[in-house]
């Protein structure tokens, strides 16, 4: 392994974490808070670090595969780890792991919470955790890639390690220069939701921390209801801006490079919009009778599904109140998650729709042998190396999810508690159902489940391989 | 496909079956009872459908590929149909579908029940129940194929279809001689356990319907409280027997040539023997306080693995009251199954074991892109084409899991009642946690979701895919 330019990324990482940290200050003077020195003690530490791992330049600017895994998981674990500081520091969150737990749910775009109290908390505090949803979307090293001087080819294998999806082919000629698209769109798009909250007089605090948090599809909220305040307009807003972040971006940038027909024919944003319209309508059937009219149990329904699906994981009700079919419906959509390349979790659309593709050719093959069809996905043939990935990945996917659930139920909750935790973790999307619902938290969990929980939201961000990776004794030895 | 072929063995099919019918007979004529008149009834019902059906010989006797796949289903289905009808005709499963689900359940090995009240039943229909698990154990066609006159290639192509797990290429050359070898082992072990349980002077109907359903890893039996009145030896030898049929058939068959150190070797058998000590440790240790003493404890925890693992379904304790750690224990046991050619059925353990391995080298071909290891198995090189069929078996079993789930989500139960009601029927086990626990049954399911299961159970049994192909209209085109 090229251990000089780990070290370097990961300087490089924590120096733009330091820069980052002084954002939330801004919040400390305008609302007079003494949190920000917290911040900026924090930014201190981190530049020291930076400093001290940047001792001795690289001689060798390549990024190898492995390496580029490595450095994003370390990356990752590193801007975790001094990302919580401020919790401790401030009080707030007075113990380490519970802060870690935060602030990974943060980054990682999850939004599982260990607070009960949102709104005891300082602004300061309340918009570096919307924030890191943020920074965590679209990815720190995604960013980083804009600035940092590396070889082409190892943009890629930092940028194949971090982006979520199996589709970062698809902008591989100018790795920077796609980059800087996606941080554009990723920003517009932002702004917009933006503009539009602050239209409909939402607190401008509040709409910001809510742009943030749907943008990365986190779901961090900054009132102890989440968003079951907002107005109708409000409430409406935000599910079309969790939809819409959920979509692969490639779809916004074929738009923008007026390939409008390509884009509206893309297989996998008609899979992604048919599911969400599907269980849409699945529910606000089952759930007749919960509301007082139609107009609010399509609203209630619509936002659920939008921020389940694309794993944002805000909520206007308390969705552990529904019946049986309606949860496992958003069980299922827990599952499923978003499109590929958007900055939603889960499985990905995309995968599900291989998977019911390779299905149904396995089940011809055996009535017609001799036919050699290849599977296609959007017209194009699929290579068979990207079908054994997305093979090794599900395998992959249960074996963790499998082992994760066995050591949480060391703390004998229920199985709804266990299973939905697990997947609320490992797909990014923060509450689950039982006592992890969207009214409780996983405070309750024992400090070891903690720990598991928080490596799933990690494993399940960066596509479980990076994460593995490190766990391999082999990644280590040196030849 | 050759039609004439796949009635000609329907027709041998539905024949044996004819036969097979008049065995219940014998105890209505021992104990008294009428019902024997209607099992005639139904035989003879067979016997006409048989012949009705081998009206005109086929001139190919070749089976292919997919018509071994189509007959397998046909058969399932056609003597589930025909096997169910004496329970209607007796009054004592009035309900046409609950008689299906019953005998499906039978023949599937499954033991998933809709009586409450064993002890009503006649001996006759008692007998009947637990017999279909021998059956259904080792396979209706693989009986047949000792005795049918079909080609050698042919055999093979029915005996891929029917039997549990991916491990039939073992008795390729000769498959009539093994399909014998199979029913020899099968029948002596049977017998065996029947003389044990009858030394520890078990009542001998008793011992019967025990031994035959221990063989097939059904699950049905002839007391209320399933295996909880018996005494402790004879808990102790339905144990080992349970276990000893969810062993590969191989390891038998290898110790009979007398390849004892081979046998010895084979992973699944260690993995299988391995996972089963620790599942029973860790229930021990968990269950601790359950039970008056320790000797309790441990058998009570040996009995419920042995009978999960290996998706037999029997119980001496209602293990739904135990602890949350103790109940997900049981559930992923529930999901690993047994070993691949046993009568045992689930995931398979060597498939798990592929799994795992794969993984691992997924892991390693990151951090050394350019090793080319292959998989192997007991010494051996796993072909791609196994690890790609086993790829998309997963994927299909996930992709039937999750619609079962869904669709049976409409009789609102709740999530552990309902995922481990299709746990319990796609594997082959029987009881499974909340509403379907070993106390209660499955009666309280609605006609569709019983279908649904009656479905699973047979998907099962079969390995997906023959089930899946009967859907696929393509099956049924004619060119």
């Amino acid at each position: 392994m090229n251990y000089p330019m780990i070290r370097y990324i990961l300087s490089h990482t924590l120096r733009l974490e330091a820069a980052l940290m002084l954002l939330p200050c801004i919040f400390s003077v305008i609302f007079h808070e003494s949190e920000g020195l917290y911040y900026i003690a924090t930014a201190a530490i981190c530049l020291m670090v930076s400093v001290a791992l940047s001792s001795s330049k690289p001689k060798n600017f390549e990024v190898y595969n492995k390496d580029g895994f490595v450095a994003v998981a370390l990356c990752w674990l590193a801007i975790s780890a001094l990302g919580a500081v401020p919790f401790v520091m401030t009080k707030e969150i007075p113990n380490y792991i519970n802060a870690l737990f935060e602030i990974v749910s943060g980054f990682t775009t999850t939004g599982a919470s260990i607070l009960f109290n949102v709104e005891g908390l300082s602004h300061t505090s309340l918009f570096w955790r919307s924030f890191s949803h943020w920074i965590g979307g679209m990815g720190v090293l995604v960013f980083l890639l804009i600035l940092m001087p590396v070889k082409t080819g190892s943009r890629m294998n930092l940028m194949k390690a971090e982006s979520p999806g199996p589709s970062v082919s698809k902008f591989v000629p100018r790795v920077r220069e796609n980059a800087r698209i996606l941080y554009q769109i990723y920003l517009v798009l932002t702004v917009c939701e933006l503009i539009l909250l602050l239209i409909t007089r939402m607190n401008w605090f509040d709409a910001l921390c809510i742009s943030v948090g749907t943008a990365g599809t986190g779901g961090f909220g900054v009132l102890n209801s989440s968003c079951g305040d907002y107005t109708a307009v409000q409430q409406w807003i935000i599910t079309v801006f969790m939809i819409a972040f959920g979509i692969n971006f490639s779809f916004y940038y074929l738009i923008l490079c007026k390939k409008v027909k390509v884009a509206v024919k893309m297989q996998e944003v008609r899979g992604y919009l048919l599911i969400i319209f599907s269980a849409i309508v699945l529910l606000v059937w089952n759930n007749r009778g919960l509301f007082p009219g139609l107009g609010e149990n399509v609203r209630a329904a619509a936002f659920q599904v939008g921020s389940i699906i694309t794993t944002t994981g805000f909520s206007t009700v308390d969705f552990n109140q529904w019946p049986e079919l309606s949860k496992m419906i958003l069980l299922v959509l827990m599952l499923i998650g978003a499109c590929a390349g958007s900055t939603g979790g889960g499985m990905k659309v995309s995968r599900i729709i291989l998977m019911l593709k390779s299905v149904r050719k396995e089940v011809q093959s055996i009535a017609h042998p001799r036919s050699v069809k290849k599977i296609k996905m959007d017209g194009q043939v699929v290579e068979d190396e990207v079908l054994r990935t997305l093979n090794v990945f599900i395998i992959t996917y249960l074996i963790i999810f499998g082992i994760s659930l066995l050591i949480i139920s060391f703390d004998e909750f229920t199985l709804e508690t266990n299973f939905s935790a697990v997947a609320a973790t490992l797909n990014n999307i923060g509450p689950g159902l039982g006592l992890v619902g969207p009214t409780s938290n996983y405070i309750f969990f024992s400090p070891i489940s903690k720990i598991v929980l928080i490596f799933d939201m990690l494993a399940g961000r960066l596509e479980l391989f990076p994460m593995l990776l490190l766990m391999l004794p082999s990644t280590w030895k040196t030849k």
